[in-house]
């Protein structure tokens, strides 16, 4: 295991390895098993869990870690090939990224999507090339389209709950006051899907998630024994879930286009999850969001203070899991 | 131990606990006493000694550290219960909080005054929210109105100083170009006079200390064999004095009132510590201030540069008093 | 050895000894050499390399470090004498030093030029005042005028390529959208003729080095027998070259005249590296950049992805050399 870019690109049984590792060093730490390995986290968005947790994770192997952000305290990367630079990019990753994984044994990057040309953010084009320029392990932070680390995070929490590998998951678009990027949907749909569950993608008219990730999910369940659906009906999409996934993306429909964006949500306010959305579900139905969240915009504090939140346990799991990628990507499979 | 969240909830023979154990690691260091274990810092607000000397104090223990700054990598932080989130913060405490103490063994806060309601600063009440949300052990790292870790360093710093435990204290306001919190002032009349020391607070009109601490430092006094006043004559509070500490703080009278605050201290530049102050007190009277200090407004070079300043000793003791806080809260009274 | 402020400070032996210390420690790893030893980093302007490779460099040799960078989560610095601070900085190094290294056992400081004075830009008067406030072991981590780290690591990349000491090395003005300093440009031509070598520099009207920098260079060159020559004839100055080493840099004669500079360079778009710069050099003529580096401004992509490019190679020696700088630092001479 050289490079954790997608949850995708690891079997079912591969998955199941990585969580079972992530248990096993919770119950069984091994504080020496990454003794002198280094970590570089490069940073172009903000973070909060990806910042700590992976800093924790290496600390509690043993290991060590450095984080550049570039813009504080580091000039602005440009990513365009061929740029002419005589704008405010100061560095191009063609020499950061070579520059940074030679004085690190692996590294992650966080690059969002641009949001501007849906078919370049689908494509990663930006984050493919970044990863192809690192010769050391390198591990997704976020990327354009994808979060694999939050992804299996998710998987986890959901095996430590027991929800069953065929329950209903429902991924509910909720309001937010501006668009955020796919990563997280695409990742969420795609791992449940992955993890053989019946899948409902509960949005409202122009927030469907495009083709490419929804025809993506559903080879993943065709694989898997799953389902992949849609819906904008909140009653039909949650009757029998045992999962209610909320998050906030903006309309494939309107990419870039800021003020049609803001016109199409602008009534959806109403798409906040309250206690009352629960109804249809399961009693033991689970509330999962992989934050930061809104609270009373997206989420009511009702539902993320009351007994069906796992928002912390999901956040918790971020680094449990990722100890796992890094073992596997640093350690391999010795043990 | 499980909180250090103000020196007033220690005994004097606790806090000589603390600064004899500060003391015995300087003497025999225990790079190992902390071995595995992980601070997590969180800074709402700038800080220098802070930032470092608690990252180094973990690495003198054999323990690590990680840094969380809202706003710098990371989102802006919600304080408020309740709040609609539709504003420029993207992540409520309750989430963060409990998010970052399930990657770490302790976690340190830093988060100052609103400055707009003297009455809920006074109360603590944004910070205490935050300490209960903190499943692991918690630290002060300033807060609306107290700094425990830099009034634990002066205590340490007068002991270090042999200054008597019954000598004069005088804590001076000195002149800023704007309104500063009470943290400093309140943590440090009360530390002295927890002390036992016969405390004078030395402020222009206008800017006396509100009664809810000054009452608070009284009834420390009153345990302690310690006396507090206060005075606007200089000469009458330096008459004696063997410790002058200038600190730079706001009107409680026109709290959050940033213009009527400005009129109050524009006449008072004449409040800047300077060699002459010192005629009236003991010839080897110390000065004190917990920096940063701005130079020739608070106070004149010759001050800072002449053979009474103890300003880096005090900031140095930052660290080695911190030592014992975090030596006490993760490895307990056993040695 | 207690301060590395200058590569000018030591003699070719003592150059030849870090070289091939950093060499060994490639070689023979020493993971433990460093433990227990701190190293403090504080950068008062942006960095990427040096920012990573110090923290990385450190681990390696089992040792810990902390950094801070002043206005971004700490205060910004006041480093002028006699300042009456009621300006933007809230603390003056003359503080700020003492203390950081009172937490550290080594101590780190960038500090670029001003950019304003040229007499007192080339005197170092800032940045030596902060380093005679320093009482542990101290690393220039860029000056006004110099850069020992990158010269080092450009030293070993030389003997790692096995360019001759005698061989021809250009040092060439490249384009760039505003006035950069002139810490490279000068260590770099010093370096060049401490190391023995045949220095060239080519630079457009206008953009000669200041006479100190050309004037230590020589006197450099006249020890190691050498020569420093400048023209502004490209043919000539690549004719034979073993290495062209590209930098951007301002006009001494315009120094601190933002619009002077601006016209001044406006028409020298053309000083940027291509492939046919090479025409006249020897055939395995290297190119060299300290980076970062705008693309395609400064130095086109056919030459940064080509062959002869070795800025990546310069960088990754950026941890080797001063891996050997704080190990002589922190542990001498005994092995």
């Amino acid at each position: 295991m050289k490079q954790f870019l997608d949850l995708a690109d690891f079997s079912r049984d591969q998955v199941d390895d990585l969580v079972g590792l992530a248990r096993r060093l919770q119950q069984s730490p091994e504080p020496r098993a990454l003794a002198g390995k280094i970590l570089g986290l490069l940073f172009m968005n903000p973070s909060l869990r990806t910042l700590a947790s992976f800093q924790a994770g290496m600390m509690r192997l043993g290991g060590t870690s450095f984080v550049v952000t570039p813009g504080q305290g580091t000039w602005q990367f440009e990513t365009r090939l061929g740029a002419v630079m005589n704008g405010g990019a100061a560095e191009h990753v063609r020499e950061a990224i070579p520059v940074l994984s030679s004085y690190c044994d692996a590294l992650g990057v966080r690059s969002f999507a641009e949001g501007k040309d849906l078919a370049a953010d689908l494509a990663e084009t930006q984050f493919l090339a970044m990863a192809g320029l690192c010769e050391k392990p390198f591990v997704n932070m976020e990327s354009a389209v994808n979060h694999p680390c939050q992804a299996l995070a998710d998987w986890k929490t959901m095996d430590d709950l027991d929800v069953p590998r065929t329950g209903k998951f429902v991924l509910s678009w909720v309001h937010h006051p501006r668009a955020l990027p796919l990563a997280v949907p695409a990742a969420t749909v795609h791992m449940a899907a992955q993890r053989g569950m019946e899948v409902v993608v509960l949005r409202p008219d122009g927030y469907a998630l495009p083709d490419a990730i929804m025809n993506r999910a559903r080879a993943a369940a065709a694989t898997s024994g799953g389902t992949v659906s849609e819906t904008s009906d909140r009653d039909t999409a949650l009757a029998g879930a045992s999962v209610l996934y909320a998050k906030e993306w903006g309309s494939a429909a309107c990419y870039g286009d800021t003020e049609a964006e803001a016109r199409l949500r602008e009534p959806l306010s109403g798409w906040q999850v309250s206690d009352d959305w629960f109804g249809p579900a399961r009693p033991d139905c689970h509330f999962m969001h992989c934050l930061p969240v809104r609270r009373n915009v997206a989420v009511a504090d009702e539902v993320l203070d009351g007994p069906r939140s796992r928002v912390v346990m999901e956040a918790a799991n971020r680094m449990t899991v990722q100890m796992a990628v890094l073992y596997r990507l640093l350690k391999g499979y010795s043990e």
